[in-house]
């Protein structure tokens, strides 16, 4: 890891420093998606099953996964991972119905209700990744929240073979049906449907390259559907100070690191001793690690701060905007207030990051690549949307009306005027 | 307007009959885009200035509008527009400052504490286009949110001449700063900032195609900005039964058909007398407004459809999924819990579009082109963004590490469990 004083740097190194690497949307991913979103909506069920024989090497009976083959999954899931999974379930479930909103209905004026009316999203689509590691965990993250909404339809898709784990998890939340098609074909068939995949309202879940162009690409066609949010490379900031434990702050850059080789870590401490002690942390916990080549390529592009105060280090943080934000600080909640922009937050020694991946309650799908900015993390509010409703009496109305005839005249819109003046009309003290 | 009897309809039918008109995102207009921001982006301010005298006409001093202007401005606006746009003001703020979300802070199990925290969005600028109507109520219904959110910085581009009424009313909702800057290359300065311009991180508000074309691009640019949500023409849907007075459906439809020739306006009824009766109406309102050529235009493809019950028509209208949705049925609260798919609901005879659009109290900023299935409805939310924190004690983390250690286990990220691992060990009980 590169380590950088931050003071020394000037306004550009400073810009730099903190810009992510970039993201590699390549054409060649756009035109790949492209045919393949081509031979989905022409050829439908027929396109899929030949895609998953192309890329996934298996040929499928049928695209959606039988409940027998789900029980039969589920049997084999060992009872202590069950335990833990149903144990992760309980905090997420608890966290996100907390997230209830409450309703909203009041009087902004004598006779003029207003309210807002939280509604699920009907039908909702989640992509679980494939690939050696069966990531059940994110299972837990999407369909928990949309169970909990309220959405009619939650199917899901994931790549064959499909692990046990993913199985037991999915029909654990709730999930209504379980496709066996993965990457960018099964976001275009939830998006747009086939024969057998029926179309969906919005889509969540993370993916490589071409599940995330083909998420763009849906999410900007009309007829498509809506997105969870835009991703990127997973990232983590760790904010330390001198009574960091290294062995620690070490761990959690480490966790992000094994990610994937695109992951970005980054250390801020006003504390050059930390620094040292973290580094030497990393070597001594890298070398037992499995997916050590894959940290090494992540720790290459990541980075080591040196702030001159916590109050600097914070603003760094807060300008990075990271998705995992873990705080290792005496007191950590005193710092609460000053943070900004970051996906998830974890407050003190005892809260890695790996808590809040599976099991503390919060979401682990955030945003990334700065967006903290602008866009929430992943919650209940993302299944659902809200509509707002006014209702006024004849009293209302009437009381009302001047204040809407002088501003639809000042805009020039007639009718908007006209619809309240012919109601005025014929209000039952103004008939003849 | 075309009438149609939906029962019979086939289903490929049904689903043309509530197809909207196609939205003309052509090719010259990427391109026009595409040149103004490589304008903007090499040549900042001075483009600015060349792009406002071929586009607006004006040749301008400053891009800045001044303290004094906006003074003088706002001495010129009538008092009693004053006195109305106030009233709008103390409606909208109460509405939107009813949504301050409470603060949701639980432990999801022993010692295990999780929050959201919501924040706002720190720099968001509001875009209100210009033309012979100016549009102050989009001002109050961008800038007053944003207020109440607290974002730190709020500007506004419009391009000049400026209207009185938008410099009064962006100063008395606490806009910072005023830029005379219109079209595309206004989105562009906010996305990426200029010599004058600073940079924001999302942006509001609605405008012409370019306008649109523009948001849509810095949205998908990593240094660009958010924005509110994707924009097409605006639409009405009417759902009315016998009861129904004909004057006050027809004022309505009108009041949005006028807004623009791409405008689609649609009622919906169990009644052919009161279709009928409406579409005398439509006649008879229609000669007396100044834009009736624009509300003809509309008219051309809307429709009226004629439902079997006012249950097929609530399902008409959900499949639609207007952006407005008017209901002038008896007793219409009670279809309240079956309406979906809907931005914003008038209830009643009393309350009209015009209503919701000015003063009620509800924003007017609301998803189309069917995008309400999925989309919220601006409010409050969408100037902030929600961050998650947890905070484990050492109990709390000693009870939750199996579980974490058994699902890092399961998806094979040894790192994970390595974040934990490292923990334990150095427990005070654990120590040696």
């Amino acid at each position: 890891m590169q380590t950088l004083i931050w003071k020394n740097l000037s306004c550009e190194e400073k810009r730099q420093a903190l810009t992510r690497p970039a993201i590699s949307g390549s054409q060649s991913i756009v035109e790949a998606v492209n045919q393949i979103k081509d031979a989905v909506l022409s050829r439908g069920d027929q396109a899929l099953f030949e895609l998953t024989e192309k890329f996934d090497k298996v040929k499928l009976d049928s695209l959606t996964v039988s409940a027998e083959q789900i029980e039969q999954a589920a049997q084999r899931v060992p009872a202590s991972l069950k335990q833990a999974i149903q144990n992760a379930k309980a905090n997420i479930e608890k966290f996100h119905t907390a997230q209830i909103p409450p309703a909203i209905d009041l009087e902004t004026q004598n006779g003029v209700r207003c309210q807002v009316l939280t509604r699920p999203i009907n039908r909702v689509g989640l992509y679980i990744p494939g690939g050696s590691a069966p990531l059940f965990s994110t299972v837990l993250m999407l369909a928990i929240p949309a169970k909990i909404a309220g959405c009619k339809r939650i199917v899901l898709c994931t790549p064959p073979p499909i692990a046990d784990e993913i199985l037991y998890t999915a029909q654990l939340c709730g999930v209504q049906t379980i496709y066996a098609i993965g990457g960018s074909q099964a976001v275009i068939a939830m998006a747009f449907g086939t024969q057998t995949v029926a179309k969906v309202d919005k889509i969540f879940g993370p993916g490589n390259a071409f599940v995330t162009e083909a998420k763009r690409q849906v999410s900007q066609s009309v007829n498509g559907a809506a997105i969870d949010m835009q991703a990127g490379p997973s990232e983590v900031l760790v904010l330390a100070d001198e009574f960091a434990d290294a062995d620690f702050v070490a761990s959690d850059l480490l966790s992000q690191a094994e990610h994937g080789a695109d992951s970005q870590v980054i250390l801020v401490t006003p504390s050059q001793a930390l620094a040292q002690a973290v580094e030497q942390a990393i070597e001594r916990q890298l070398a037992k690690l499995p997916r050590k080549q894959t940290a090494c390529k992540a720790l290459e592009h990541s980075r080591i701060f040196i702030a001159e105060s916590l109050e600097q280090a914070v603003e760094i943080s807060n300008e990075y905007a990271p998705e995992h934000l873990v705080v290792q600080v005496n007191n950590a909640r005193s710092l609460l207030d000053q943070l900004d922009n970051a996906g998830s937050i974890f407050l003190g020694a005892y809260s890695p990051e790996s808590m809040g991946d599976y099991a503390s309650g919060t979401n682990h799908v955030l945003p990334t690549y700065g967006y903290t900015r602008t866009t929430s993390s992943l919650g209940l509010a993302d299944f659902c949307k809200r509509m707002t409703v006014q209702e006024l009496t004849p009293q209302g109305f009437q009381d009302l009306a001047p204040t809407v005839i002088a501003m639809a005249e000042a805009e020039q819109l007639e009718a908007h005027k006209q619809a309240v003046a012919v109601r005025l009309a014929k209000m039952p003290q103004n008939q003849p």
